[in-house]
């Protein structure tokens, strides 16, 4: 039986803003650091011990890792950025408040953005200056898979190919593994551990800074899984 | 023409209270933290961006590299660790005070401990509980390759080796490259780098958080170096 523990990065300021986030670099307010040293505490005195550690290249990611780790005095072990772990792309909402967003738009038009499985939000113009074409951590991404907008579906089908090409098999390998990243990119390897529904899977909501355990088998199956806390 | 900067850990603790640290695993002060931080402003004010960094296994080099990151707001970037970027081993000495090792064994000896590039310090024994035989970190490592004490030419015979497997390639592939790690780790690579003498290279002080900068042409040899201050 092998372990794999997901967490999703801790409050950010613009989670605390109530604003579309996306691809945007928001980092972790106070309260989200507290929450990432807290998952860290909590991994440590449940004796989990890691070989290697995936995350965004999302800063509200990354730090919650730095400090889990910290707390778990495991700095020492390999962290692996991948832009395929990022959250999903927000489109042209990035940015904007969700109330304000829902004035506008009317709020069954918002809670289709955020809650369906497969309508995106409006996407960024390409000459937007919030798009990520020219931002250095992309820069080995070809320019047609940096998405202008996503659905929930967009961010699976991104983020499953890291879980297929690196995750899966440095589990197979015997490796434990931390995941520090986001609701959808979570929901996304959730819904592929677990085969949740189109349907189910928008319904479920991943706290900030909680270890979500899962046990899995040899064919890398979830047996159950549970949240520290 | 390439540029690469090495920057030692900031004051660890045992700096503070004059031990000898080698691989315990010895945390940042908070004027360390600081100087960490101010090292990674001082790499921003000047235009510096990084592609991948390298740092040891131990904490103080690590933070080092997490909190120049920060400050530069370049946390995604690749990060690879590596035990062979370690502190050189300080044997049996490890923990013990420098002036009251002074006191016990003689200045010049002592002296001779610290500023040789060939004498070891006495060994640790193989079941002093300060070995590192056990230790996750170094799990992947050969028990022969775990050194028991070293002299600065031990380090630079250990050091070398991930230069030229790892830093130099990635050098040559046009990546710009930071190395966080400790005086005497940065002092081989300074020694092969600048092709420094045993006599001379055990003279050259390392200060703690400073980023030295090392332009280089296309045969890795060095042009100029400075520090940023």
């Amino acid at each position: 039986m092998y372990q794999l523990v997901l967490i999703r990065h801790g409050q950010s300021a613009w989670n605390l803003e109530n604003r579309f986030t996306g691809w945007v670099d928001i980092d972790l307010t106070e309260q989200g650091m507290l929450e990432a040293r807290r998952a860290g505490h909590l991994l440590r005195e449940a004796g989990f011990h890691f070989d290697v550690a995936y995350t965004s290249v999302l800063k509200r990611a990354i730090r919650t890792l730095w400090l889990a780790l910290d707390e778990m005095d495991q700095m020492w072990i390999p962290v692996i950025n991948s832009w395929r772990l990022n959250e999903r792309h927000y489109g042209a909402l990035a940015g904007l408040n969700k109330a304000e967003t829902a004035a506008k738009h009317g709020a069954d038009q918002v809670q289709l953005w955020r809650r369906s499985y497969d309508v995106r939000p409006p996407a960024m113009s390409k000459d937007d200056p919030r798009t990520s074409f020219a931002d250095p951590r992309y820069a080995g991404v070809p320019h047609s898979e940096i998405p202008l907008t996503e659905c929930l579906k967009d961010t699976v089908a991104r983020a499953l190919p890291f879980w297929h090409s690196d995750i899966a098999p440095a589990i197979r390998a015997g490796r434990r593994v931390v995941i520090s990243a986001h609701n959808n990119s979570l929901r996304a390897l959730i819904k592929y551990l677990d085969d949740v529904s189109e349907t189910d899977i928008v319904g479920i909501e991943i706290p900030n800074g909680l270890p979500l355990v899962y046990e899995i088998n040899a064919e890398l199956k979830p047996i159950r899984h549970y949240y520290l806390e």
